[in-house]
């Protein structure tokens, strides 16, 4: 395998319960009360198709100007909840190893480039590691879109890519592209959740895959 | 069957997701960096408890004062995230169809009282409900003190009773005390997590559990 493509949020920097709370509070103003763990189970999907989930859920429908609105408030919410990004134990250390070890990576996220920014701050990547964002495709997660665009300027077949993420909707959307996809636990899902939706390997966090890393087979 | 248990956060109230930030600022500043989904895991036990749990993750040690101080503060930062508390769905519902059905039931918390009290309010539960919470016992869950002592009260021994719960700890402090136990969802456990910890039925809600009380044999 010649390459590895990581989700961001829960999979690289411990966002993902603000993100849960801030989509509650915001969807609890617009009178979509949903649960916080059914909004857990939507995060990794944009913004988009998460408040019409939503909306789904509790029986209603939302105008795309609304949806709009929404997103923008979750960003606000969301910087207030949280207002530093901690990188997850050992996901500093894989991407130096990656970068050190000369093996292809890049990041794929459903999340908008100005969310993300602080995100990539935190960990410590250099400007050129490929960062691909809603805004590069017309179609997030779980749709292959985000990580086809990754694999196409890593320049490495599909079938040679590796998705990392915390989410059903990263291991959906990894088996759309026809990639071999991995979970880590640290997005708060259970074990059972990430291998029943297809993830070939399911470890703690990036610190475990970082000393696990052999068993990948990975070459540069 | 005579009798059901009910755990209060995660499983009548959707206040997990906020004790899980509230912990993790709360740890923070105590310089124990503790990632959201283990604090999640941690979520349930005694306060006590947790912050040694917490400490020991981070391969430090914290004394009684210190551990003190941070439930205190712990208390201070989760009702600034979440200053109303909204009943799960179904649990309203479910807790008005054991009254009126005259089926013993209490609820058994690891929380303080002035923690459950806002808590117990959303819920619409009489006063002369049997509620039994962390200063009732000597030790809180995982020790099953707190389900004993309900059963006590309730005057029903407990190989009768159901114990209700969204955490591991519920189920395992269930075990303990001898009585079978049903583990729901909606505190974001993934379903295996609470089936191999011995959740002799997993439903969704509340509500899954009231549309589904027939499977209980319960009777007053």
């Amino acid at each position: 395998m010649r390459a590895v493509i990581f989700d961001l949020d829960g999979t690289l920097v411990d966002s993902v319960y603000a993100h849960v709370l801030a989509w509650q509070r915001v969807l609890h103003e617009a009178g979509l009360t949903v649960p916080a763990w059914r909004v857990h189970r939507l995060i990794g999907m944009s913004g988009g198709l998460l408040t019409r989930a939503a909306a789904h859920e509790t029986g209603r429908e939302i105008s795309d100007e609304d949806a709009e609105r929404l997103q923008k408030r979750h960003s606000a919410v969301y910087t207030e909840l949280m207002p530093v990004r901690q990188p997850l134990p050992g996901a500093v250390a894989l991407l130096r190893h990656l970068r050190d070890s000369r093996i292809a990576h890049g990041i794929a996220t459903s999340g908008k480039r100005e969310d993300a920014r602080p995100s990539l701050q935190g960990l410590e990547v250099p400007s050129d590691t490929v960062v691909v964002d809603r805004s590069d495709v017309q179609r997030a997660k779980p749709e292959p879109d985000l990580f086809l665009e990754c694999q196409r300027r890593l320049d490495v077949p599909p079938e040679e890519c590796y998705v990392v993420g915390d989410a059903v909707w990263d291991l959906l959307a990894a088996r759309r592209a026809g990639m071999l996809s991995i979970g880590l636990l640290s997005g708060g899902y259970g074990e059972d959740e990430l291998a029943r939706a297809g993830a070939y390997r399911v470890y703690r966090d990036p610190a475990e895959l970082l000393g696990s890393i052999y068993q990948l087979g990975l070459r540069s």
